[in-house]
Order: C-alpha cells, then structure tokens, then sequence
C-alpha cells in the first residue's frame, strides 16, 4: 500500500466534526459535502494521515477506512450486523485466510464483507439470498472494496439446501434459522463451527431447542455490549444513549452423535459451560510436556 | 484440510463436561485426563466432529479449535486480552491478509497470534516484549499452532522506539501507554491504526490528555461487555457471574497536524463522536452516484 | 435514633478487611470472629462511627446497618432478591409509608424486609409461602430488625388465592407466576401495581403472553445490572467478576378491559414503551397551567 | 386511598399509546391532549384502573402514578436523577420513614421527591440549592404532591456549610463533590450514610482521592444499568437504544479515624470490597444464637 493516495483507493474524508464519507478515487469526480467541494484529482498524492481542503477552505482528513468505517458507511437496507458483533463472529467462526465460509441471507453484505477480507485470496465466501433488492445491494458494496472475487452470490431459498459442502464455517442470519439445520449440517465438514444471528428472545428459544436435539455440541448463546465514551479529556464519560441490543449469538459445532447420545443429552450439558477463565489448570500444566 | 485427524494437527478434545484439552496430535503421546487416557496414535484418522474413547470408555468429541478456544486454552502468565476484545481489536486496526502490524508487549501472546493468524502469509507482525519469560511462552504458543514464521519477536524496552516504520497498525498493551506514544507515531504509516488497551479509569484519563495533545485523531474509549447464557431449553438464563470488565480499549488515526489546530482542537472534539447507526444519510444516498 | 450503642441496638461491625458482622446488642453476648473476641457490654455508649478493640487489640468500626448491609447478611435459604433490584422493586410499586403490599414467597425475606421497612406503622405486608423452614427463617430475619409487627405471614399455598383485597401492590417471587394472575388482580386495587422476577427467558415469555391476555396495562419487562469499582485512589477499575444476572424484572397494571379491548391489544402495544427520557414534552409544558 | 377518583387527587392519564399525563384532578378544569378534551369534573367517581373518554371518544385509563411515573412527568431542567438510580440511593442511604435527611444540590427536585415520599412525615429532609429558578421548580414538583411539609428549602451556596447536624444521610448532586466533604462529615451524624452521583470519570478519580484521605469508610464506586425489554408477546427482545449512562454512584460511611489511620488505609482499602454474595458463611450461621 502506497502512502500517498492514487486512483482507484478507497478513502475515508473526514471533518473534524467527525462527520465522514467514503469515496473511492475517480478521475474527475467530485466530493460535494456540507464543508465545500474537494476535486477528486486533488486527492492523488496526498499523504494518508494529512489533510486536504474544499473550495470554502474547510479541511478533510485523508485516511483509510478501517473494517468498522466500512461497515458505518455501507448502503444498507434494513438491520445489518454490528461491528461489535463482527469480530467476534469471526474468531468464534475460526475464520482466517484460507478458510471456506458460508452464510445466509447476505443481507447487505457486512458480514460477506467481514468474511470476504479475512478469508484472503486463498479462502472464499458462499453467500445465499433470495431477495434480489437486497443482493445487488450487497454486489455493490463488495465491488466497492475489490472483493467480489472472493465471493460466490447465490441468488435462492435456502430451504432446499446448500450448493456447497464440507465448509469450514456458516453463518444463518435469516428469521426462522432452525428450518435450515438439516441443510446447514450438510454443508457444513465435521466439526465444523455454526453461527447465527437472531434478535429475540423466542427466537433463542426456538433455536436452542433445535441445536439441542441435533448432531450439534458446544452450544453458547451469547451477547456483547458495546460502551463507547465522550472523549473530552476534562470530562470522560460513558454515552449517554447507547445500543442496547442488536441480536443474540448462538454458536455450536457440527458432531456426529448416535440415538443413545440424544437419550443422554439433558444430563450433560446441565453442567455450566466454560467461563472465560479456564478452571482448567491441569491442562495448562499439561502443555509443556506436548510437542508443538 | 482433511476430513479426518492426521499426525501435526492441532485438535481440541472435549467431554460431555465440556472440559476440554489442546493437543498437538503426536506419535506415541497420550492424554491422560479425568476421563481417563487417550493414545494420540488412536486419532489418526478419526473424523472431525465424530468421538474417540479412552481406556475407561468414555467419549471425547474431536474437534478443530477456534480462536476463542486457542486463547483460553493458552499458556498464561498475567491477565490475557480476552477473545471478546480480540475480534474487535483485529476490526478496528484494519486487520486482515496483508497487514503489518506491531505490538507491545507480547504478554502471553493472545493478541500476537489473533494478529498472525489474520495477517496470513502476506502479512507481518513485529511483537515487542522486556520480559524474557513472557516472551519464551508467547513463543511456545504461536509455534503450537505453525505461527512463528509471520511474526517477529523483539525482546527489549520500547522506550528506546521501534525497529519498524510504515506499520498499518500498531497496539499497545502496556502499563503506561502514553509515554510511547512519539515511538508509535513514528513507527505508524500515515493515517495508521493505533490502539491501546488499559484497565484504570486513571490510565484512560492520561492516555486520553495525552493523546489528545498530540498528532493523532478520531479518538475513540471503548469497552465491550460479554454476557454469556446458560442453554439448557428449559431454562435459558443468563450466567449468574460474568466477567465484569478487562479492560478499556483505546483506538485513534496518526495524522499530521499543525501548531494552529491544536490550539484548535479543544471546540472540535466537543462534537459528540457518531453512534453505531450513522447519521450520514446523505453519504448513504451519494454512493450510487460514485463509482466503486 | 441515638449517637450511641444501647442494648437492643442492630449494629455493624467491620474490619478494615471489609468482612462485617451485624449483631443485635445483648447484655453479656460476645462476638468472637477471625479478629478476635468482642464483648458486647463493651459497646454500649460508643459513639457510631467510632472503632472498638477485640481482645487481640484489632479494631472494628461501629455502624449501623442500611438495607443493603442487611439484605447482604440476611439468614438465607436459595437465592434472594438482590439489593440492585429490590430498590426498583419499591419505587415501581409505589411503595411509601401507609402502602398496603401483598408478596409471594416469602423465601428468605430479603423483599418482605424492604417492604415493611418502607411501608412504615400506617402501612402493612402480607407474606404468603407455603414452605414451613423458609417462613421460619425470614420470621427470624424480619424479628431481629423489630419489624414483625408490619408483616402479616401466611403459609400455603397461593393457588387458592389471597385472603386480601385491595391491597395496593402484589409481587410474585415463584415459578410459575401465571398460574396466580386471576388471583393477583383480585387482591389488587384498580390500577393497582403488579411485579414479578423471573430468572429465565422462558418464563419471560410465558408471564408476557399470560399479562397481555388479561386484564394488565403497561407491561414492563425489565433488568438492572450493577457494576461495583475498585476504589483504590491510584487504579479505579470495575470489579473482574460481576454478578450477570439476577432476574428479569416484570411490571404491570390492574386495569378494567372489557372483550373488544382484549382484541384490540396486539396494535395498541405494538407502540415501543416510553423510554427513561420523556417525550411527552407538550405535557411538561403544560404542567405549569394546572393548580398543583 | 379511595377505589374511586376524588377532587385533589394526582391521576395519571394514559391512552393505548402509552402517551401518560400527571394531574390533579381540580374543578372545571380539563385536559388537552392529542386524544382530545376530558373535563376533570368526568373523572370525579371513576375506579381507578378504568378507562373515560375524551370528547372525541378516545380512551383513556386513569391509574395512580407510582414514583417512576411521577419522575419521568417531572418539570425538570438540566439532568435529573433516574428512576434506576433513584431506588437504589434510597437503598443505600438506609432511607426509611423517620430518617433526617439531606441533599445538595436541589436541582428538580427528582431526589427531594423520592425522600420525601420515604421518609414519612415522622422523618424529614432538608434540600440545598443556590439556583432560585431551580428551586422554585423543584417547589412546585413537591406541592404537587403534597410533600412540601416533609422539606426544608435552602437557597444558597454549600460552602458556607449545612445548617443542619446529626442527618442520617445526605447526598450531594453537584459539580465538585469533594469540596463540601468537610461540611457534610460535619452535619452527618456517627455512622452516617454519605452518597453522590458524578457524571464522568474525572470526577470519580477527584472524589475517590478525596474520600479516601479523610473521616470516611466504606468506599463504594458503582453504577446501574436498566435495560429495558419490547413486549409484545411473539417478538420479546431488549430496546435497541438504552440510557447508557447516568453518573457513577459513590457512597461511604462518616467515621472516626486518628492520625495512624489515615497513614495505614492504603494496605487496609487493597481489601477487595466484598461482592453481592457474603462470603462470611460463618456469619450466617452465628445469627440464630443471637437475641433478634
């Protein structure tokens, strides 16, 4: 990556009232914004962390966007998937460069788009949606950032099932998640990592309740909160509205288990999953004596 | 990678307990666990998702671990950054293949290896750490999963500055961060991703003046919550105890800036920073009109 | 309330560790604890907030309780009702000095407490529990802080309905609070105030659609988390550990509605609840005109 | 409290749309709202929790408010203390019928309020402010209510002291908290139960250094969150925007300590503050031996 702006890059311009707008630079075009006019030209050379300014004078900071101005800045039609749910969606999906990954419905494509950036050239991303409004969306927002090459578009119900198989990740961010198991698990290799995404809580119910009776294992429900503070240096404080609920998490991992395993099922799992500290001492202990 | 186990891999083993053991699956080692022993020669060849038994008969499922299972289940020695962190962390540098990023300290080496893993082949981290006890360990772990070669270790003080320059993305999780941060700058490409990670409202306050003087932008505190759910489908709850707090996270822009904005700076900030949902309905509304 | 200790009085003692014993002053009682032995004559006429000395010279603060001291302290059997939430509790049903209020159970008295605390001589509990060991325990809680003579106990069961009427608040701590709403509005007053704590979503839901039915306005589903700080000057910090969760809090209203209005409910309640800001401004300005 | 609605009553209006009004019912007086005109003189005689039309035939119930009604329908100017907060201050403030009370600054009265409805007429609060146009707000808010007898208004600055000596508790809503800890410990009395509510962390820092150098023990930092829930039955989730922050609660104790003291507390306060579950088992078990 060059550390002036050229042709072609995607730049976030942004005032410092914060308000900023994401452009990829386009000879001849032209950013009109509520501080002036800036020429596209006028951008190419630029240093990246400099500013350029409009025809009134008004300064813009030249920068990169990172994953979460993206994802602010997408076109969107109805709910998206947060930033604050993105990254962790990620590392419990084990996604990295090379992985498989599918998910459903694309949405406007943040997550495709989150999935897209991380699984590199090596990996790729299958993404189903049935509504065609909804998808062109989604390819224009992949365009944007040079990654509609890492994704396969399939443009279908899913009800009767997945194209692909033996994934390494999927993702179901559609209302009714539970009718899509079956599919999932067949799409899905073994031990595979599930996701899904829903926002209420008969919603959870109803999936719990299915996950539970199927050839899944680790099931987690989960949900994170993101805190974000006024940064004047003399008077630090939380937000004072802030987002109280996006959706819940719900993870599992794809298993084999037999009819008598389905029997045993209610006894194992009252025992409480995991906190974030390992009580697992012998098995820190143990790792030395492991080859790595 | 292969459907079923293969000498080298990586494998997480899990009881119906959910107790569960990393191992690097090894000619002739065993597990020896509360469920009994498991030769690790009996693995090869096992599905993934599918169950093995130990001499006492009991099942452990074989299973690929996650990010979040690599991290918990880490040699440690002081506080790690938790998975919930990691993922967004990641996000807000601007993580993904092709990436160089830097770090101080190494720590444990949770951060290091959520950045080499993400980084792929085409991507570098420089990790910085004085203890050499912290940095034997973080080196155990990212060997254990094949990640030494994306990653450099320094063992010294940072106070001296970094090796690197033109770094996209720079974190530090150190005690007193803001007296690095003319090290950080000068190692951070333009418009790079800086981020720190502080557990004291006191460390967010100097951190915040600090940074706040300086050439930096887009200042963001932020802390994020996990709340993690009992899934037994009776009586799904959330978990009487959950982690309260780790720390908070710290994120803003290397930019250039003059004398005259400085002084300037105070009346700018006041503007509160923008929410989740983006206000900038008419950035939204521009896009089509510019070509990706 | 005198400045000093009187036999009778319910004092506080506590270490500078922070561990605290609540005793009721007794003439030749001793209190013998990890940091020594202290006779209770020897408190009589000590000045609240002053330090006594146990027979080993360490010393321990002379307080009184409040109610969250209390409630801490209290003999309990199973899980009680937090201090967080039983503050809520009492604002949302109008609880002041004169209140007639109706709970179900009793369990280990932590609300009864509260109650007859705030419902002061002119006001008056009523207690139903149906199991004899835990009625005992909170007669014993309630005894000791000499407030027995508010509270009106009964033990059964409530499925048979309270002998009361027009009580101006009920809260139901049990299992299945839906079987008991027909009950609960015929003890209540019109618009009488209705609350109960659940700690699953399942029974969230279940209490949700058995309230929407009947003859309840103003349903309120609620939770209140409470983050506690280290308070070292130096390194302010939340807690690690925090409790996650309680119960969920749910409120409503004993209303008259007749058989078209049940019908009419799903739109009416469509309309998102008023949040903590009120939007009603045309009534703030309003207020002015009206003889208060 | 009458089953039916009489002149001088404080009646909440609330229609389907959960639009509320507070008023007191006076003669020929009459209510305009977006549902249309009610003549006060058609409410005298009505039950509560039944519903008058207006002249438009648009219905309204007619409930008594509780104190979370009342504050959210108060005048206010400026930020007011919430509801969540509300209750647990009271909580901890050991706030009960016959408690003396006292509270800095006045501001709109939301606090004034909830003691004065608490402490009964046995008990009585005393309220600083040195706004004239704040106190006469606050004024009006009380004689709404018919709580003005329970309240003495002072209108002036607190750094000439407090008037008043031997409160049971007294809080301080102002800017610079730790400025008046001198005249609080002051008109507190032995024991006595100190809080405030500070807006940002900076704040927080000030006051915890301050209280930690003086007469004052037990230390508590903390804050509530309430999240709030949609109800409609089928789609049972969390709001998507909620209060995320209000201030930082802070309470201790007014207490006696010498010279040697002050020098000992930083080993003594490294204590963690004990957690919402005693770990003194051996407490509990002592109390039955001990006379309530």
């Amino acid at each position: 990556m060059s550390d002036t702006v050229n042709f072609g890059d995607v730049v976030m311009l942004m005032g410092k009232d914060r308000r900023s707008f994401i452009r990829t630079v386009t000879p001849d075009a032209r950013l009109e914004c509520h501080l002036g006019v800036l020429e596209h030209n006028a951008l190419v050379g630029v240093r990246y962390g400099a500013q350029v300014r409009t025809h009134l004078g008004r300064k813009l900071f030249v920068l990169r966007p990172n994953h979460d101005d993206i994802i602010r800045h997408l076109q969107r039609e109805g709910q998206i998937i947060y930033p604050k749910d993105l990254g962790y969606i990620a590392l419990k999906l084990g996604i990295r460069p090379g992985v498989r990954a599918l998910e459903a419905g694309t949405g406007s494509g943040a997550l495709t788009l989150t999935l897209a950036m991380l699984v590199g050239d090596e990996g790729h991303v299958y993404s189903y949606e049935r509504r065609q409004r909804m998808q062109s969306r989604a390819l224009t927002n992949l365009r944007r950032f040079g990654l509609l090459g890492r994704v396969t578009f399939h443009l279908r119900d899913i009800a009767r099932g997945f194209d692909e198989t033996g994934v390494d990740a999927l993702f179901l961010d559609v209302r009714e998640p539970w009718d899509f198991l079956p599919q999932a698990r067949a799409a899905l290799r073994g031990g595979g990592f599930f996701g899904a995404l829903v926002p209420t809580i008969n919603q959870v119910m109803t999936l719990v309740e299915h996950l539970y009776r199927g050839p899944w294992f680790m099931l987690e429900v989960e949900e994170l909160l993101l805190r974000q503070y006024k940064t004047i240096p003399a008077r630090i404080r939380p937000d004072d509205q802030m987002v109280g609920h996006t959706g819940y998490l719900i993870f599992a991992r794809a298993v084999e288990r037999d009819a008598e395993e389905q029997r045993e099922q209610l006894a194992e799992t009252e025992a409480d999953h995991p906190t974030e500290t390992p009580a697992d001492d012998e098995d820190t202990q143990e790792i030395p004596a492991v080859t790595g």
